[in-house]
């Protein structure tokens, strides 16, 4: 092996390992944690970034980088080598933008927001965790000044989550969206309240029995997956052999199996990063878009289907037969595909889902572009909200408070969501071209047909690409709405004729 | 505040971050991690102790204690800057005499041996540890080859765990304990079966619940603590405010209990270190022998007397009745602290316990002299065992293969459970003389006085002072073992005689 290459990859693998600590004390701190131990974490985590920030950014990996040019050329643009080198230099270039005290203080500021933020939520207490919102959106901004050459600010937290897409393209998918939706939503849209069984009661345990069966079939395994609970479900890994998926259960709410299925998704794509990208920077899924394009369809397209509940329905009533036993499968499968406006977009409906994702979108920019202020924040979600879903938000727990994500400064990551929804029926459309008897086999309760497929054509490639050269290979195409507007409107549709 | 020192303690810190961020990581490891998880896990931990070791002996930090002298002097021994210099001081001295790619490979080693020997402990199968266990043996050789100036080779090991003690001093007090030990043994043990009534049945839920009430008698709250499942219980922190412990539970033994009481002892010296030393290396129990005098202390001192018991028995009762329900106190007290040679030393009586360390003690130098071959290894141990036990060992899963440590090249710690039930009757006696009615709170279901007492005489001071002078600080004088001998012979005397 060229040893300036051996030398980056050595480099590079030390950087990963810090990388992937942080991961790991960052679940613990969420799922494991004694509550006091915050402050001291937040300190860990911190000293954790400063030092993979610092090794990454050091003028030595930028010279291997430079010398290792006529290496990178020697070789197939598709070899792990080549794609090492040549995304590590794009994460390079970007980084050493960020002074290595602004990347450290902006995980600890995390770190410390986190704590108080689901406490606030809990209590529905803006104003305590307001002091938070404001150093995350000033250490935003801050690292927004460390860039130039974008059209807008927003550009720049964007490409954190989706490299190489801009605030313009995002715009023009969601308008495109929401142009379709709203039309949509008023014609299978419904006020009326939900089904009383869809409250239950759902003994949590069987929740837990039934989540596990569910996501087993897809290729979750106790030898490389946990599964546990948290306020805010979330997926995280140690490595491609070790994934942490996390949920919550309420006793009147079945949601939990969908969450379930939407973690499995992201676990399943970390799990099938091919093991040659093990401890290198490549050893992650290429976009959140990309990323949540799993999730979604893991959860949505596969786990909301007429043929997954063919197979999985009688074993759901036998597991809940108080609330379902005698509530016939359509009924059922109408009721989990309802499109209804409501408050918590982890718990709304595949339309309106992406109504929630246009407000965080446009009140993000707002909020970097100070014409929103964080004092009245609050104020101008109620009312947007109402404006887009014609229902008023009761208090901020059900608000602005709902999600983590801002307490962590991880604006740009919103519209990923719905970007996500539309790649993930891109995919699909894509997958069953090749295998057009999938829905038989999930009939049969088979998905590894479908795992084997993403596998090989999506998760085994890690980082080795961009998001945008990753869709290209994998559906022969750029980002395109209109295969999920089609998807909405006859799934939906077929249901509000019926 | 000095400049310099304020240099030291932030790079202090920042390697203190990493040291614990291993340590929630190794916790990680053996707690949580799906079992697959151990190869990249194994690089992690190897990566994280080479980037701590290299910042420590950075030439820079030796340069700021040098400059610190003056800085030093001019502070009072006891305050918390000087102290923090100097131990500092020598624990650069030390560490920079091994390179920082041994001290890495000693690591990844560890982390790789610790499933091997899980999986060959469950088999009792030595021939798949024992590659595992050459490598460690010769690690620990190549460290041992890194310092001069030692009487023994074993010093060099024995440092590691109870800094400033010779092989010397420790065969003193263990020959004194030996010789005193045979007769006692002699006059007061049993070969008789176990009472019957000892193996249950405890059914586990149960038992995990007496645990925990007794333990948040001590000290135990969930605001800072975690108590889990493990094969080989151990306890862990992240900082003094997020302590994990870890126990183990069998239907047909109630040794759980007693675990949880070492195990919390443990923790609560964690807990109890002076607030004002968090993210310093100041921040940890001084020794081991000084850390195992409170997991003994808590287990056997208060968690085997009479007056312990007095309060707990009956509600011991209630959470077994069918095991225990018509078995009157004192025939349980008898059975608890009946003194019978058995093969697992941490199921073992206070009085053999020690012979299991004395054998350990022995093996070890012996190992690490070559005198005796890890070949031949399980053979002298049941040879050995015959001799000292009077009974034979009927496999390497109750021999050899039992104890975690030498996985890990933990050569040096076994005698430090001995120093500790040594060192620990020396405490519990001063603490008496201080506070005469402690046996009569006991009895009341009081440990707070006990606790409190040690965090301010001795948990509190973390690792500011030596072993030496910690110990001389709260018993105004050096480790002797005729406190403990005279402990033993009066408890178990007593219990021959009735």
């Amino acid at each position: 092996m060229e040893p300036r290459f051996a030398e980056l990859k050595n480099r590079l693998a030390e950087i990963h390992d810090v990388r992937r600590a942080q991961e790991v004390l960052f679940w613990d701190q969420t799922v494991m944690m004694p509550p006091a131990g915050g402050p001291v974490r937040g300190a860990q985590l911190t000293t954790l970034d400063r030092i993979a920030h610092a090794k990454f950014v050091d003028p030595a990996v930028g010279r291997l980088l430079e010398e290792l040019r006529p290496y990178e050329e020697s070789l197939g643009f598709d070899s792990d080598e080549a794609s090492l080198i040549r995304t590590t230099r794009r994460d390079w270039e970007k980084a050493r933008r960020v002074p290595t005290e602004l990347a450290a203080e902006m995980v600890g500021a995390a770190a410390e927001a986190h704590d108080v933020w689901a406490r606030a939520r809990e209590e529905s207490d803006y104003a305590s965790f307001r002091p938070h919102l404001e150093r995350a959106v000033e250490l935003k901004r801050r690292y927004i000044e460390c860039f130039d050459g974008y059209d807008e600010p927003y550009d720049v937290v964007l490409d954190d989550y989706e490299p190489g897409m801009t605030t313009v393209e995002v715009r023009a998918v969601l308008d495109e969206l929401k142009a379709e939706l709203g039309p949509l939503i008023a014609e299978v849209g419904s006020a009326e309240p939900d089904e009383e069984f869809m409250s239950g009661p759902f003994p949590i345990d069987a929740q837990h029995q039934f989540s596990l069966r569910v996501i087993e079939r897809f290729g979750y395994d106790p030898q490389f997956f946990r599964l546990d609970l948290t306020v805010h479900p979330f997926a995280a890994s140690s490595g491609t052999q070790d994934i942490r998926l996390t949920t919550r259960y309420e006793e009147d709410d079945i949601s939990s199996i969908f969450t379930a299925m939407h973690e499995c998704g992201h676990g399943l794509y970390e799990h099938g990063v091919s093991e040659a990208l093990e401890r290198t920077p490549l050893c992650h899924g290429v976009s959140s878009a990309l990323h949540e394009s799993q999730s979604r369809m893991w959860e949505n397209v596969v786990g909301r289907s007429r043929p997954f509940w063919n197979y999985f329905y009688p074993q759901l009533q036998s597991a809940f037969p108080e609330a379902l036993g005698d509530i016939e499968q359509e009924r059922f499968y109408r009721a989990i595909n309802r499109v209804k406006p409501s408050y918590i977009r982890v718990d709304s409906d595949e339309a309106t889902y992406n109504l929630h994702i246009i407000l965080r979108f446009e009140l993000e920019q707002e909020i970097l572009a100070g014409t929103v202020t964080l004092q009245e924040l609050p104020e101008v979600w109620k009312a947007r909200f109402e404006e887009y879903f014609g229902i008023s938000c009761p208090d901020d727990r059900m608000g602005v408070l709902q999600d983590v994500h801002w307490s962590s400064g991880g604006f740009g990551y919103f519209p990923t969501y719905t970007l996500g929804n539309v790649v993930s029926v891109q995919i699909w459309e894509k997958a069953l071209s090749d295998l057009p008897d999938l829905h038989d086999q999930f009939e049969l309760g088979e998905f590894g047909p479908l795992h084997e497929w993403l596998r090989t054509n999506l998760y085994s490639l890690g980082r080795k690409f961009t998001p945008q050269e990753t869709l290209e290979r994998v559906v022969g195409g750029p980002i395109d709405a209109k295969p999920y507007i089609r998807y909405l409107k006859e799934k939906l549709g077929a249901l509000a004729a019926a």
